[in-house]
């Protein structure tokens, strides 16, 4: 399926004097799409806004609201990027204040993800690239993400589902694309990101849900020790739901009731 | 005149597929052509070679060369940025072993800065974005420039002519297109681009003459006190050469001999 480029069929190209390319310089959503509809679409719209209120984009998010329904509608399966840039500038940090933010869609079929990775769990590479630490920057998806590029070339070996990425000062952040929780005495733990670190949808919906169901749950800095005495763990994001992880760096574990059960929620989240 | 990408006139579009869109995956480089040759081609060279082994790209040096010199050639004057890309790739973080960096030449004209930024020096407005320390970045001119575009959109004063940066540590690193030198006690000092940074062009020309004239140099971490300490200040890039500075913060410098001094070399090294 083609591109849309703000609104319309872009045939694969986009502008050069995009500050997306220039600098990095957007925010991104990768959706799930099943039977044309955005899976999670409000989590998706929620960090898309305070992503545009942080970089200060001026965006109509009504607009991309609904040409993401109607990209969606025209998909009916896979996943769908949406790349939301400053917009146009002329050379030079400073932005356009006339510059209108460009919205980009694109549509990728779903990924063909081994069963087993949900069944039987995953193994994590354990990635020696170390996440930044930048509050001004921390939580969003957007498009400065050479970090993660970095760590995904360090394992070629499909043995390896998921990266497991600390920050520069050794806490244990998240996947190279998951978010990460650990149980430990039936409390759900993840990790604080307001230093580093993408706070994934799928994150969120589940924190949601753990309040739901009561189930008691800590946002926190996370340290390797806590990581090695965790009970279970696992990986997740807004596309596959939750894989279990079943070893990291020589440690392993098995897979856990507690994942199993929020494995179940994700999967109902995501069977929209 | 119109853009290139790989080699050919692109009428302003790129592929929405390239990584540099999707990640900021990729590098560039701002050159000042005067005459139709882009000036201190060696040391962007140099540093491009520098960054694509640090990223993992490889890109034909020769291609490239010739390419900036034609494009050079063809524009006459102004400012060429070259941006180097990964290439395209599928959805993911992992590049496609057999892509094609991708090659995009730009010209702008001349910056038309006020000749009193040479002549009378400029103040710098105090950026309180800091730079997140990551060393595999560090120094490169990569694509992932966020942090530079919200400190650059920190003021609008034309007052201000740069903005000065630090990093998360507290650490004075440079400005927001500029590299930054004190002198102190007749010794040149600049700051350390192990943790952040961009390690500049005229930064790189300026150590050599430095060392050539046998002045004294250190490379080094900057506290504030250090800067409060300085008998002279100044910035430079290979657009403009050097601006003394006189006043950041509530502090104030004249403009020093040194500053005058290798202001007139880079003078000497843009007017190729």
């Amino acid at each position: 399926m083609h591109s849309w480029v703000d609104g319309l069929p872009a045939h694969g190209l986009a502008s050069l004097k995009d500050r997306g390319l220039a600098y990095g310089d957007g925010l991104f959503e990768t959706v799930a799409v099943k039977a044309g509809r955005p899976v999670l679409l409000e989590l998706h719209m929620q960090r898309l806004v305070l992503g545009c209120s942080r970089l200060a984009i001026t965006a109509d998010q009504s607009l991309i609201r609904s040409e993401v329904l109607a990209y969606a509608q025209a998909m009916g399966e896979g996943v769908l990027k949406l790349i939301l840039t400053r917009g146009d500038s002329l050379r030079g940090y400073a932005a356009c204040p006339e510059a209108q933010p460009r919205r980009i869609l694109q549509a990728s079929p779903a990924p063909a993800y081994p069963l087993a990775h949900a069944l039987e769990g995953v193994q994590l590479f354990d990635c020696a690239t170390r996440l930044a630490e930048q509050p001004l920057l921390a939580g969003l998806k957007h498009l400065n993400r050479l970090e993660q590029v970095i760590a995904r070339s360090e394992w070629q070996d499909p043995a390896y589902a998921e990266g497991l990425m600390r920050d520069t000062s050794g806490r244990v952040i998240e996947g190279v694309f998951s978010n990460l929780f650990l149980v430990r005495d039936g409390v759900l733990i993840t990790a604080d990101l307001q230093r580093c670190g993408v706070a994934g949808v799928m994150r969120a919906a589940l924190l949601s849900e753990a309040e739901r169901l009561a189930i008691p749950c800590h946002v926190t800095d996370i340290s390797v020790e806590q990581l090695q005495q965790a009970d279970e763990l696992f990986v997740c994001n807004s596309v596959y739901g939750i894989w279990p992880v079943r070893g990291v760096a020589g440690l392993s574990w098995p897979v856990g009731p507690l994942t199993r059960k929020l494995q179940s929620i994700a999967r109902t989240l995501l069977d929209v």
